[in-house]
This record gives C-alpha cells, structure tokens and sequence, in this order.
C-alpha cells in the first residue's frame, strides 16, 4: 500500500493542470519504466509489484523510494486497463533551446488533439532521428500518459516544445521550407525532398488550421489511387517523412 | 426510448460471438453512419438523435425502421465515449471468394490485436486502392466498433477476410510473392517493388508469428535514422506501402 499522499500526487498527475503544477509526470508499465530509468530523465518514485521488483532490482538507482504494491493497487493508481509491473512518477524535462538548424528537420503538430496519435508521430520522429516535435498549444499534452505509452519509450529520446504554432512558424526565418500535407499539393513522388526545415501535421478531422496554412512555403500531397478521404496522422506524416529520408542513405 | 428487446440486442453486438450469432454489427457516430447509409451493405435499424435526424432525412433509404433517441440513450447503447448522431444495426457483408490475383495487392494482418490499428489499416488499404486485407483469426475483430470507427468509412468499401493466416499463405501459388517487414530485410529504398501478391504485416508487440515469417517470399526493411526500437504497424504499412505504389503513378 502506498500512503494517501502518494496515491492523490499520483491522480492528480492524471492531469496536465497538475503535471504543468508539480513539474512532474507517469510512466506507466515496464517497457516504458525501464526506457526511463535508462535516459537522463529524472525519476522521483517508483511504484512496482513484487515480481516485477525483482527482475528490476539491479537496474534501480540507489535511494530512489520505491514502493512494492498489488497489481490491483497499480492498475487502480494508473491509467492503464491493467498494470502488473510499475507505475514511476518522473520529472519533466527541461525544455531544450528551440534553434531551428537550417539542416535539419522538425515535426511540428497542429491541433493533433489524440493522445495516442501524438505518441505515434513522437516515436516516427524518434525512428527518423529529428530533431524533435513541436506541438500547438491545442494538441494532446506530450506528457499524457496516454501519449507516453504510445510514444513505446521515445519520449526519453525525442525533444518536445509546445508553442503557439502560428506565432512560433512567423518568427522563422523566411528561407526555412516549412512544408504541410495538402490534397490539392506537389505529389511527392515526383520530388527529391532534403529532410530540413519543418513539416506540419494538421488536426485529425480538419487538416491545418488557416493560419498555420498561411505560413507554409510548400505543399505535399500522397498520392493514392484508392476512395479514402483521407489517411491518419501519424500514417500520413511516416509516409511523408519516408519521402523525406528517400534520398539520404 | 428504444425497447427493451432492440436495447438488448444492441448490447450484444458489442460482443464478436453475438456479431456472428446474428450477422450483424454496430456503425456508431454521423459519418460512419452516412458512409453506411450510402454504401451497398444493408441497414437493419438506425438509432438516431431528433438532431441528426432532421439532417439526415433525404438520405433515409424507404421503409428502414429508425428510434428517434436521447444522446444519453445513445451514448449509454453504444461504445463511444459519446454520441449526439446515430448508431445503426447492420448486416455483415457476405465475404467475396478470396482469389488473389497476381496483378493486384493484398494486404495480410498477423495477431494485429488493437482494433484501431486493424482499421487504420483497413482506411489505409482503401487510400491504396488494395485488393482486400486478409486478417489472422487472431487479429482483432474487423468488425467491432472500435475497429469500424478507426476505419473512418473504408469499412464499406475494402473487403475483410478472416483466415487462419499460416493455412492460407501456404495455400498460395508458390510464384505469388509474400513480402513482410523485418529489421533484417531489404532496405526499401534500393528496391523498385511492383503491387502484386500479399504484404503481411505482424502483432504490435512480437512482429511476424513463426509459421507466418516462414511463408515470406521477401523481407522488406525501412531503414530510419534514430533510436526507435520499431515502429507502429499502421505507420510501418504505410511507408511499406508507398514504396510499392511510388512507382505505378
């Protein structure tokens, strides 16, 4: 059993109100708890069953508190449908300096708003090796433990900066490419695409919004011979970042 | 108020035994619904807010019985967090005869087993123009709710077989060729691949089940720049499958 002040700190990091307040957010499962320990990123506590504990033991840092708890204990503390293994609470990571590299690419998220599709675009940054994520103020919270889970661990290993999109992509410099998915775009195929500048992603049910639209210098589109309407987030951006990494092996 | 009998029914097709039981399944939410309504599969009954339908009227084929419901009802009937449209009983289509055809491609899913990755995969199937997505036994069901809403409409339009995935894969031609991913395959990028014979795609968590992996006529890899251990399988689908379509356009 954990004490009550432990388990209300744990539900109230359910929240990004409270996560934003205490510095603070979950890791949930052994995958991902393990990632953690591994990366530079801080843990405050860990809350572990007893068989899990065991298989762990020689990777836990000396004088983390640690708290053995029933499954039913962990699943009831977190997030997940069910929880066997460990729950940690961690501290957020200071964000990184923001310095577009004109050789470089960056994903930035316009009103991506499902947690899980976050996580998904966080870790393709991670199999592309970007330099990071940047979210609209209006996307799923990059630090959700939905969004973590998705991520499979790459939330230790890819920067992330929420911004006010249109505001942040205003103040580039106006030689950076800043390119968006369009239907009505450049088929991709026919291009040789330099992963530099920034690639946005829209909104799940309505695309970019007009004025992150306004600052794109080009537009992309997939071509598809199919009657879908459209592609997912997250397919639709590893598609285009494929395109984009194509020509750099 | 719907009766108690329709209500009961609902409920049960919530549940795969009962879809197959009674030969029906749920399309919940306005789009899906639309999509259905203007699709060849038939509509049993359609639960519909006063709302939606005012809107939908012209669309109503004659003599479908439609409950004119509350979106508390509708939202207690049926799986989505919430609901202010429609939900309609319809029935599972017939499956065509599975007949690959050495010119078209086909998309095979092993234990994929989130029902929305099996239909991210089903819309992204449609985006391609696809011949069909032939799912393991054990893949989640192509026709539970979940699996229908993440298909975004293609549900209407892609046909879904179930098979004993190994069984069928052997049963093939032995010149149709079997591709799949594999962190130890051909880059893709070197390759020009033609959309001809079946793309299998294996579990979140395991890849490629052994009797599967041993059908594969050729292992395809992405290659990517980070850390990523691997990628979500819809996003893997859809790099693999632009790499088979970049070069028909």
């Amino acid at each position: 059993m954990v004490s009550k002040a432990v388990a209300k700190y744990v539900h109230a990091l359910h929240l990004k109100k409270y996560r934003l307040r205490h510095g603070a957010f979950l890791v949930e499962g052994g995958k991902s708890v393990r990632e953690l320990l591994s990366s530079g990123i801080l843990t405050e506590r860990l809350l572990i069953t007893a068989e899990f504990n065991e298989k762990i033991q020689a990777e836990l840092p000396a004088g983390l508190p640690v708290d053995v708890v029933s499954e039913a204990e962990l699943t009831h503390l977190g997030t997940l449908s069910t929880n066997n293994t460990a729950l940690a609470i961690a501290r957020l990571p200071e964000e990184k300096p923001l310095l577009p590299d004109p050789n470089q690419l960056l994903l930035a998220l316009d009103e991506v708003r499902d947690p899980g599709n976050v996580g998904t675009l966080i870790r393709l940054a991670d199999w592309y090796g970007l330099a990071g994520v940047v979210c609209s103020d209006t996307c799923a919270d990059p630090w959700a433990p939905k969004t973590v889970a998705a991520t499979m661990g790459s939330f230790t290993r890819v920067p992330v900066w929420q911004r006010n999109l249109p505001e942040w992509l205003g103040s580039l410099a106006p030689e950076l490419p800043v390119y968006g998915a369009d239907l009505h775009g450049d088929n991709v195929h026919r291009l040789t695409l330099r992963p530099a500048g920034v690639l946005v992603m829209g909104s799940e049910s309505h695309g970019l919004t007009p004025p992150v639209e306004a600052c794109l210098t080009q537009r992309l589109h997939i071509p598809g011979r199919g009657q879908a309407e459209s592609l997912n987030v997250a397919v639709s951006a590893a598609i285009l970042l494929d395109n984009f990494y194509r020509n750099e092996q």
